[in-house]
């Protein structure tokens, strides 16, 4: 008889390993399969990703379709095509029926879809409820026909099984079809297959989209653009992203001669000065091999790497929608809604987080049919694919609740939280790494520099907004006042004069007085050839000026823009030129012309105008410089504004100054 | 030369796995480890909770020490020592060096560890941040000396790698100590190890848990009881839980002979009666093989077995605490805040959701010290494990939020959200699965059978609020009220009668007209021997009474009491009983006395006490029935209630009414 076994023994023998398949089968609300509604979106999106993922990386334009259809009581059947390169035969069961098998997890560069689960997931979750297979139809190009596979997912071992092999003549070049069969449930509205598509569309413009419900309904979103994205391109990682467990591993695996080509080669951002500085202060000569430094020396070493600047990581990574078309894809889809304003979209430049680069974007949309009364739509996006759970808990939410929207024209209760009133807001946050907060990929952590980008890009949409509410409410009141004294003053002065029998007198001096403004208007494009957009500053005060007017635009036109005359200053990360004015005597004006290419569809609204040199309370059709500009104004201007005893705009109190002294940002709290 | 690679090479070449190690290393906020503060809590989380786990398995009361002290500008170490059972040699390393390795996955038992991730995930944090290894002591009952190993994770492959390896003298029977240095920052205040570990003791009321901040302060929390929680059984999964996949897969891996032996044996909840039911609705014969069970028979047995009744999972897979403890854990853990009120905590019967029995348990604490201007504190626990982060995204939050508390005398903004008061919420989920959003679990997934029953346990407890606040009000006026009658009264009556020279009249009939109450008191118990506490009922109307009287008392407290008289009903389930009380004549009492044995600490406001048969204005001291309590009140008290012209008090209006009509739960949305 086997002696009987100790507790220590016993509890051992009951350790065993988990495979990742299982763990998610029974975790699946973390892959977000908690229920059959949430199931079927789930795997629309998932399915949706990989379709434009594929399509990018093969240059095409993506052509998705996707049909869902009733299957019995509780159980719909899902299909989803593309048009991307289609996936080689032996990899086909890998990719759909393998969790964590991919190819754009070790990639180092924008995609949807980077932990290779998805996809898998949906399968799995497809043959846990209804125990049917999955249905995977691939053509390549170089081959005749499509091979058809259903597989399955043995969750034990977290392999795929090949239920059954077919070929099959299907007419397209290229593409990939999946057809799931699973336990779910179909709605419409707000977290529903159509809201996906909807925010897919918006930022992802250059597909075509179409859905066929279950009813027999078609939906289709067109393409707004027949433009590609920019494909991301692949880049080593980036030092200041390396932890030192990181480092010691990859220098430990590294097959360059020296420590120096490890830096320089597998590591981005590094240059030849920024090498000997490195190497210097890490007490190394440089020609050590990597795999044979030792502890101490790699903290050494990853110490230098924090205290010399490096190139930061590059954008080439990324693919931001742009200005354009973010504005352009939000027009496509929300026609029918009809806004009275959409901001010219904010692209901030790429930022760094933890050696990963990224971008954040905002969109804004007033007015015309959305609702007053309630609070703004926020519509999420990470690497172009829409977030519809968790809002709560995402940091884009907790960025937006944190501005003081009241500032910017929204009512918003106690100033945080989310304002009230006829706006979406969209904010789209690319990266090679998004730090999402599960596997579902529903909500993005915190994290105090994606923090800092959102607030920026958040206050710069809101900075539009304000803008074009206080401009519609002035604009408004100048053009009535302006209206009656250029049609009654010229009449009362040549009826006055007519008794009188004397000469109708100039009437400059008096429109000023009355007036007392500068006016800026741009004038709607001419049809045709390049789009020139005319902007007239004039002085209706009774003093002479000097101005310094300040234009912002869409920083993806902004290199393709000309100006006349020439800006005395640009900055094209930021979109923005400015001018020192010629001196203007009362009621005379001068012009200043943006000439954008044919086609670029830039708006007079999306040019923003700023103007130092005059009070704010005697300027219509634009605004006082914003006090994050850090702009150092010219001589003359100052001198001329003294002299009128009107104080240049400052910088608005409480307003986050984050670009006027990088590093040292400081928000107020009230 | 080789041919081009084709695009769909290409792809396809880029394909690979991703070991889970990888995956996790790259997406460590998942796993609760974003920043430094985050880090260290999660450490101290994963490895206490472990440690708890393993004193449970093995019978003992945990004691278990924590140290965390500075090592270096951004480093901590951190101690979690134990004396559990110790782990074998051969299982060390693969405990904390390998991900999603672990005993309790398959368990199917309440657990705080499931899923085999944490530990790992430190000593993985760990490496990635400081490149140290682990340090883990670990000493059995049955060898002389303790094994001390350093190890660290293959990422690559999610293996263990040992680093060093050693035996040590210790001078303890049995028990584990793990040392990690790690990137981390030490906090206190909310979200902090101290915070978790008060939380710990809360509901682990059998722990002796210390803490070592790294200034040296030391905090114990010491046992609020010396009995261990029962330890949770193991059982085989129920039928209701299975999707069609998993039964699918479960069959075929069967190797009993036939069907009906597969669903008695192998499930739970399938008696002779219900196996007989299932197998002639299936068109089975109950003799076939499992594993060769044809897919169409498969769909036929799952749609029958959830037609058939079958017995709930067993709750002996749980562990609750238990109200008293409960109470009795927050009363250790708050001393200071010196609440005035203590509600009877709730513990509800096991509920099933998807095959899986839970439990949910309610505290709630009133007054005193706690902040009256602010949100209540919501103090969420699953598993016996605090919950700190993500209490947005959570179900027991949407719960919470959901109940009008106005109703039970809190303040809240429009009848949701958060309420605002000097209270103190605790919610406890016990579940031999619990559906975390993610892996740092730290937030339970929406699921409406958990929402019931998180709305019936909050409802409950606030219940017990409502009754503490108004009858405070209630008791203060009428026990003024009182005094004045009793001593002014007979004065008067004693003066008045001297000076007309007559006697002294009977003061009955008006005492009652000027009180019109019915009287309820419990006195407080007696010291030494069982605890015998005594209810006073007084009949102070100028009517003669028929009153039922209806107790709820803390469930694990109720099979241990007896009663005086025996009671008319009993729901042990529920910790209910009731009776009729004998006709009460004006200015006439009767007693109820509940006795319960020495050192259960039941204390009189443990028990709850509603009176049916008089008006809900003349109840002082109990109040009157709830109208989820269904139960049919005999003739004589309706009659009686009848002729006195005075309502039996109804279900309030909105209330959620599960109880009565299972099934059909009926939340009015206002």
């Amino acid at each position: 008889m086997a002696p009987a076994r100790t507790l220590a023994q016993e509890l051992a023998s009951r350790q065993r390993e988990i495979s990742v398949a299982e763990f998610f089968e029974r975790n699946r609300q973390i892959l977000g399969f908690d229920n059959p509604t949430r199931a079927l979106l789930t795997t629309v999106k998932e399915a949706v990703d990989n379709a434009l993922d594929a399509c990018e990386e093969a240059r095409v334009l993506p052509e998705i379709r996707v049909e869902i259809a009733k299957e019995g009581t509780d159980r719909l059947k899902v299909l989803v095509e593309d048009n991307g390169p289609g996936i080689l035969r032996k990899e086909i069961p890998n990719v759909f029926g393998r969790l964590l098998y991919g190819s754009r997890f070790h990639a180092n560069r924008q995609s949807r879809g980077q932990q290779g689960i998805g996809i898998s997931a949906a399968v799995l979750y497809a043959g846990l409820t209804t125990a049917r297979p999955t249905r995977v139809t691939s053509k390549v190009q170089e081959e005749e026909a499509a091979h058809v596979l259903e597989l399955s997912i043995d969750t034990q071992r977290n392999l795929p099984r090949v239920v059954s092999e077919d070929l099959e003549l299907w007419d397209r070049p290229s593409g990939t079809r999946i057809e799931l069969i699973l336990k779910a449930k179909y709605i419409r509205g707000r977290q529903s297959p159509t809201e996906y598509l909807r925010g897919t569309a918006i930022v992802n413009p250059h597909a075509r989209l179409t859905l066929l419900e279950p009813d027999g309904t078609k939906i289709t979103y067109d393409r707004a653009t027949g433009e590609l994205p920019a494909l991301p391109k692949e880049s080593p990682p980036h030092p200041y992203g390396l932890e030192l467990g990181e480092l010691d591993y990859r220098l430990k695996g590294s097959k360059r001669p020296t420590v120096g080509q490890f830096l320089t080669q597998e590591c981005s951002g590094v240059g030849p000065r920024a090498l000997k500085e490195i190497i210097a202060r890490s007490g190394l000569t440089g020609r050590e091999v990597p795999s044979k430094i030792p502890g101490e020396s790699v903290e050494k070493l990853l110490a230098a790497v924090h205290e010399v600047p490096l190139v930061a990581p590059s954008a080439e990574s990324l693919s931001p929608i742009g200005p354009m078309l973010i504005k352009r894809g939000l027009k496509n889809v929300l026609g029918e809604v009809r806004p009275e304003f959409y901001a010219p979209a904010v692209s901030r430049p790429p930022k760094v987080r933890g050696g990963f680069p990224f971008v954040v974007e905002v969109g804004l949309v007033y007015g015309g049919g959305l609702p007053a009364d309630q609070p703004v739509q926020l519509l999420r996006f990470a690497n172009r694919v829409p977030l519809l759970f968790q809002q709560g808990a995402c940091a884009i939410t907790t960025a937006v609740g944190a501005l003081d929207w009241r500032r910017y024209g929204l009512d918003q209760k106690g100033g945080n939280g989310l304002p009230v009133g006829p706006c979406l807001i969209l904010v789209h946050v690319a990266s090679t790494k998004i730090p999402f907060t599960s596997e579902a990929k529903e909500a993005l952590a915190e994290d105090p520099e994606l923090d800092k980008e959102l607030t920026l890009g958040l206050q710069a949409a809101a900075r539009h907004l304000k803008v074009h509410l206080s401009r519609r409410t002035r604009r408004d009141y100048a053009a009535e006042k302006f209206a009656i004294i250029q049609k009654i003053l010229p009449k009362l002065a040549a009826k006055t004069s007519g008794l009188v029998g004397k000469p109708v007198p100039d009437l400059t001096p008096i429109i000023t007085r009355i007036m007392d403004i500068v006016h800026v208007e741009t004038a709607a494009p001419t049809g045709g050839g390049p789009i020139a957009l005319a902007t007239t500053i004039t002085n209706y005060t009774p003093r002479a000026r000097v101005l310094e007017l300040f234009l912002e635009m869409p920083t993806d036109q902004f290199p393709q823009a000309s100006f006349d005359p020439a800006p005395d200053g640009t900055d094209a990360e930021l979109g923005r030129a400015w001018w020192t004015l010629p001196k203007l005597s009362p009621n005379t004006r001068c012009v200043v012309t943006v000439q954008v290419p044919k086609g670029s569809e830039v708006e007079a609204d999306d040019l923003e105008f700023y103007i130092a040199g005059v009070d704010e309370a005697r300027l219509i059709g634009a605004e006082p410089l914003p006090g994050d500009w850090d702009v150092r104004l010219p001589r003359a201007v100052i001198e001329a504004a003294e002299e009128a005893g009107e104080p240049i705009a400052a910088a608005e109190e409480g307003e986050v100054d984050y670009d006027a002294e990088e590093g040292k940002a400081d928000v107020d709290d009230d």
